[in-house]
């Protein structure tokens, strides 16, 4: 894999891209913001750390000026905007009959609707516990440490899994070859659907929400269908697991004191990715005949509020 | 019934009272407000309406200074204030056993409460569609038109009933005595259990709310749980009316530019009524076996910003 392209070069996408990128391999950051991308072309982009800050060259390109192909395509988009990215890559002939097109996105689904554009023995899924801020174009704020987890879509091994594994351990990202790597993700997802949309739509912290004294019995419902509704697509989890890795977030000493992602979407004036989240549940919910009644309710109370702030 | 009551005279005690007394009858108003006691026993109750601005003189006490006993009460406190007014009211020998206990109030409830007081053959159970508002201590806002439908608790006539009836029309209250008050209060209660939390949360007017592409699918979940809890408890209701009822209200010519009254205690820091309309829907779920996770969710939202807004 001698060529390696971000495409969402964000706040995660600059994290991911840079350590490739220092880890010696060639990698490109493709993003739609512009002033981001002159930003990195004209002055490097710049990494604060907890110790240091240092400036990195890589180069930056626009979708549409994208004119080489890729043996490894990081997808790290907002949620909503992954399928034209993909597309466009597609159409730009980035994506030869071999590349490794790997989403690193929180959410569900996205095996599904990127197997619309690319076969789906092309596409891996990835989790990852890293986070990483933006502190302007060009401009990131890389904290604390993670770990990401890697699968391909249907399951199975290749030659290309190993290759990720390297390049990803080469850039000190802590990464591990998944056997389940659905189940990851729908536990991250789990409790991003309960977290994300009531703290957004409450205005609250996360310790806030926890504060509540019936807290648990307002999560537990939303839990139990999400486990319902995974199981009816094959994924087994672990509804008392699930409620613990919640609540372990209440403490300010732990998550607390955040107001989760979606809430700083929202209250940006940016769309939320609760489709991706609670309404991909409700959907496929629908389709198996589940009833999901608390992430329906979620998901529009948090479109509701898409009207009031963004548009 | 030579001397009638209002327990809990804020804007709706106010209008009810003022408009018996001006039909000629005997009526004291008891309220907890100190202030509005004081104005209204110094300087009268002033009343402005669409055409006119007038005062009426009334006596006016605190609870607790209740010394006589009366023929007809009727209970306008807030709901979660009734309990303690009528406990009140019953320790000071404000009721002898053949007294009509009349509660006007909004949310369901209020009937089993009050049996635990007095006797379920001396309660009757109101509903109005009159509205007032209050302009402070002392002062009245009454606008427009309504009436009122009650009956006795446990559906039987008697000899009170025809009375209470005289007086209501003598004070021009347009009141007629039904055949199935549950079906009305529960109607009214669906209605406000659906737009009051939801415009709260959001903190949306109900034209606002109305105006998201999926307002029907978001309320047509919360009509069908309380159809099927009011069905578990013998009263019938039509859900497509009951649709019809809300959605004409979205309309700016209608409610639409009005925040319901839910959305004015929150936001002015007072506690809500959530307990009286969704939460007293899951009460009755439980205790039926009836799921009501819309109810829930709601009644859980609204206490967790009460928990940031009046705490």
């Amino acid at each position: 894999m001698n060529k390696i392209a971000i495409a969402g070069a964000g706040a995660m996408g600059g994290r991911i891209g840079s350590q490739i990128k220092k880890a010696g391999y060639d990698v490109t950051l493709i993003d739609t913001w512009e002033e981001h991308v002159n930003q990195i072309n004209e002055h490097g982009l710049e990494i604060e750390t907890e110790t240091d800050t240092y400036t990195i060259q890589i180069p930056a390109l626009l979708p549409q000026n994208v004119n080489e192909a890729y043996d490894l395509v990081i997808i790290l988009t907002k949620s909503m905007k992954s399928e034209e990215m993909l597309q466009t890559l597609y159409d730009r002939n980035a994506l030869h009959s071999d590349t490794a097109l790997l989403t690193m996105m929180n959410g569900l689904g996205h095996d599904e609707r990127f197997s619309k554009i690319v076969p789906q023995t092309q596409i891996f899924l990835a989790v990852t516990m890293w986070t990483a801020g933006m502190r302007g174009p060009g401009k990131l704020l890389l904290e604390g440490t993670g770990s990401i987890e890697f699968q391909r879509a249907d399951g199975q091994a290749d030659h290309r899994t190993e290759v990720i594994h390297q390049i990803f351990n080469d850039a000190q990202l802590n990464a591990t070859i998944s056997d389940n790597v659905f189940k990851s993700i729908w536990s991250k997802a789990t409790v991003n659907s309960v977290v994300n949309p009531l703290c957004t739509i409450l205005n609250k912290t996360i310790y806030e929400f926890g504060s509540y004294v019936h807290s648990r019995e307002m999560i537990q419902p939303i839990i139990d269908e999400i486990v319902a509704v995974a199981h009816g697509r094959g994924v087994e989890l672990d509804p008392q697991l699930l409620l613990q890795k919640i609540e372990d977030s209440y403490p300010k000493e732990t998550q607390g004191l955040h107001y989760p992602s979606m809430h700083q979407d929202l209250y940006n004036r940016r769309y939320t990715e609760v489709d991706y989240l609670n309404g991909q549940i409700s959907q496929y919910g629908r389709e198996l005949g589940i009833p999901t009644p608390n992430n329906d309710m979620l998901t529009h109370l948090i479109h509701q509020l898409e009207m009031k702030w963004v548009q």
